[in-house]
């Protein structure tokens, strides 16, 4: 059995990833952490789990965090880097949701993120954690800086697009991700824009004028594309608990008007164990990924112009975040890739 | 023009005070205090303001409230008792939706409350500001303690079975309040449990051994009855925005079962403007009074049994609080009492 | 490995039986039929199963339901008895999700669903459904009726305290069964009342003089206390899809004041997989059991006064009808009553 | 006072009417028709009316239409162009709600709608009731056709930049209008895909291929532009009652760089009653124009690149249908414009 830490486990990321890993089959839950809850039995917290896990929340001196093989970090940005070093040092494997280890150029980190990086050498190292993209070096890294909701999402839909060996499909510069994501993506933090007499029956954008996932989503769209990408991100509030759906907009260039593009992204992902291109003509919904580790991406070319508009969706708590971290974490440990993560979306 | 301060405007009573108060044809509104946020304009937290509201919002030592004719207190429990007195001496009629002045008994008050009644002779003059039973007292008010939101669905709902005029029809020692409230009956607080990621898609009951409503209730009622009643009540969270419903359980005794009840509250309420008596058989929807001031009522008596099932729905913002705070205004200045409350229910 | 058929697979319990069956290690899905949707892809309607239930939709006539090991129906009311004869000739057990073999009485059968009772020696033959109840006889069971939504929570919440064993706790003749229900209790039918625009934001009662589940929870309950119960049933609609909450109310006999009622429900169902008696003052979510088979319970008794409010959850498509169903398949087939049930609670 | 009939009153943007007219002070409700519900009350399908709407629906042929002032048709596509001639020889004025005087073009109504139209004639004369864009028209018009909801919020998001007065702002061939509608959008019609328990915590792109309001939007962006524009229109669905709020994408031209375009919206719409302009870097939210006929926009320039980001959020049943059919009744009567169009949004 796996010996498997969280530190920082009383968010929704924190909570899905109990409830995933409780139920892997060669998982064993060791230790997780809050400073603030240390005592209280999780399931107190998230009565769903009672009878199932028996841990309590640990004050993080008190963890035995050095003698698990992987530890996850559920925390806010900043924590990660300052404790990945002795992990890593012990041995143990490490995968951080938050954002410690996504940007590359720390200059941009601390532009994006207020705060000084503390170790750009473990950053160098840090492999991005996107499995459709990076399976190769996640196998073989010690530390993962797991991708965020969004950019999951807005990279899965146009990777298929972007990649060289596509060839010179679209206009790099002119791209649109127009975003919309349920509130569980908001945190389980205190605010009064995200109650519920606040956000339901209610829509609205936010973070219009620069937002933290778009460097994310720029580095790692460059990098499948091999050069520099542009692209416009607009992310919405959607009145539901999980759920991302992305709506991209690409301009198709000229030289490329006949390309089979619903052949090309099934092609792209005939053998990828969580990426489900539908039929042409569909139209994903949140709910059909409720819960589960897909992601579902449709292709459209409305009246045979030359724009694409390709939609996807994926729950932001799973693929979006912890179910993505236990599929990197099969990923470095040498295991089924699709270990634990079978489960079928909850619809309705 | 009546000149109107509400102090604590941040919240949602203070927000419909400003909506109602607003489109009340006899109203100015002078002023409206907030410690936290003085200074910024209504209408820049409130965007269902812009251009109709010019207020900002004022710190209270510079609120001119002395001068008001009537002066709302839409805030926590205790303030309005701190202030009430010099606004009285100043001949400021004061209404207060909190609970400073609805428990009579201040031993009660300070158990439920957990805090020392600061002006006992206060309470003591101070008028329960139910229309529908206690309108000749509130005309003649200076001082108004308004009821709750569960308190006024619940007691509308049992009026006209408790009456001493009705005869003896019911057992008073086991009534049963099962109450239902939207969201917004929690307030503006930034709070985890009525987060959307929290609150959405589930159900829950709380405050089942005992809700500060109770007290409120059971004196209540005990005053229309003129003798004692006993009632259990338990509070659940629906997840919707606006509105309760309660469903109000009474054994009739065992000599008043030929009583027409339908006709009872028919009679009841035939002159009262914001009591609708819907037709036997009839399942009253929270949705039917959204953001209007009306009450719904509907009387059941299952299989002709010896248990009555009320139905009654309200706004908890409206008829639950600041529409029955403007419909209370309107009776202490002698006006319409429908003025600025006629506005229909939003639906859908 | 299990053979399957499902007839009547296109509502909502019949997808939540797939998403159930298909992830059942010792179940194949042999047929699943749908007169109207015969040749479609049971994924083309039902997205989420994409990739992971292959079949499509047979008609009825060409489903070889005769050589499966069980059958479910999650059909209207009248379909099973119509075919179930057959069935059991053939050696295969039969599972009802509908009414057709609840009622044991013919006449409260037909004067409830308005049909008359096909089969009425199947019927005295048909085992009711709810294992905490009926555990050894559904062990041996051909034919099964599947207790309904509303049913299931209101007799496992009251269960401890109607058994004979228990002692004369309560008053049986003034039971109150205030249930709040998911709109996916209404089922997958196009109808203008229960559309997103009507349902949410919205919170009404039905049903409150004469609903179906009354007499077979009067018919259960009077079972489990070996004599005549009355209870009153006022079911509402909540805007949610998913999860019951059943609030109880019950007297405590003169004599019974001393019984410790919360170790009397854990007592009773330590032993039981699916019935979680949470801490005293606990108030179970209905998001706490949301797709899975869990039913949380909670023992109230308000000021220590002569009423036991007992509170309970419970997934109306799960432990409310398919995941009873497979907890009953594997009672009747030898297999651990849990398999394929372990799911944990998807929360938030 | 004005005498108003409605056509087929029974769905949300008929009830809607009812709302906004029975509080108008101008208007005498005359008679509104259902050929379905004849008789009924129209408080009996809408108990949000109850005791201020008196009216039953009454067969169309019963309704005393000839003799109105005005007559609104709430129908499906296809009704309005039968009987607008007749009602028009009677001297009425006659606004459609639905889709039969929006296009002018009979070959691509015929193409969207899939119905030939009935008289060309009628079309020619018929206005298109956007006051924003049409105002003295509408006044001496005695037929309109009434925008649709999407249409109104992308005509009014870009109306600013295209008008030939501000110049060669935009590229006019690459806008995109990312649209969010609430499900009333759907109207009350029984539909599986608009069930709660499908369409609330979800959300999914329609239509994307083709939805019928992209004609409209082209026909009347190029009517404002005095010129071809293109468009991609992406419609989604909103598990939310109401509200539109829709992203638009436009590119600015090289030589535009340097424009003040929050001013130019602010100039622009410095006179209209009911459009608002928000300070700069605001994200409108649906539910500041609750129940309103106001619309809000917002001007984002990200990053302060060459893309232009409009938000734009309206009412779809107020600003977006029956709301803005009020405002075309008061122009063409000569009324105040605003009057009964006064009341505030409601929110929380």
């Amino acid at each position: 059995m796996i010996k498997v830490g969280i530190v920082g486990g009383t968010g929704y990321t924190g909570v899905e990833l109990l409830r995933l890993l409780s139920q892997h089959p060669e998982v064993e839950l060791a230790a997780i952490t809050s400073r603030k809850e240390a005592g209280m039995p999780v399931a107190d917290m998230y009565p769903s789990l009672r009878g199932r896990v028996a841990l309590s929340f640990c004050d993080p001196a008190d963890a035995a965090l050095s003698s698990c093989d992987v530890v996850f970090f559920a925390t806010p940005h900043g924590v990660a880097m300052a404790q990945a070093r002795e992990l890593l040092a012990a041995g143990v494997r490490v995968i951080d949701l938050a954002a410690d280890f996504r940007l590359k150029d720390t200059a941009e980190f601390e532009r994006w993120y207020a705060m000084p990086h503390s170790c750009p050498d473990l950053l160098a190292e840090a492999v991005y954690g996107l499995p459709e993209v990076n399976r190769d070096a996640i196998r073989k890294a010690r530390l993962i800086g797991l991708p965020g909701c969004y950019p999951t999402s807005v990279q899965l839909g146009l990777l298929p697009l972007l990649e060289p060996v596509a060839g010179d499909l679209i206009d790099v510069d002119t791209l649109i991700a127009d975003c919309k994501s349920g509130v569980s993506g908001a945190g389980r933090k205190a605010e009064v824009h995200t109650l519920l007499a606040e956000a339901s029956d209610n829509f609205k954008a936010y973070g219009v004028s620069g937002h933290r996932h778009l460097p994310e989503i720029v580095q790692g769209l460059g990098a499948i594309a091999g050069r520099p990408v542009r692209l416009a991100f607009t992310p919405h509030l959607v009145p539901m608990i999980r759920g991302i759906h992305s709506t991209l907009y690409a301009r198709i260039r000229p030289g490329a008007g006949d390309t089979d593009f619903q052949a090309l992204y099934e092609r792209r992902y005939a053998d990828e164990p969580f990426v489900d291109v539908m039929p042409a003509g569909s139209t994903p919904e949140t709910r059909s990924v409720r819960a589960s580790n897909m992601v579902r991406i449709a292709v459209h070319r409305p009246q045979g112009g030359d724009l694409l508009v390709i939609l996807v969706v994926e729950d932001n708590l799973v693929k979006g975040a912890s179910g993505q971290g236990v599929q990197v974490m099969n990923l470095m440990l040498g295991l089924p890739e699709t270990l634990g993560l079978t489960q079928l979306p909850v619809l309705p």
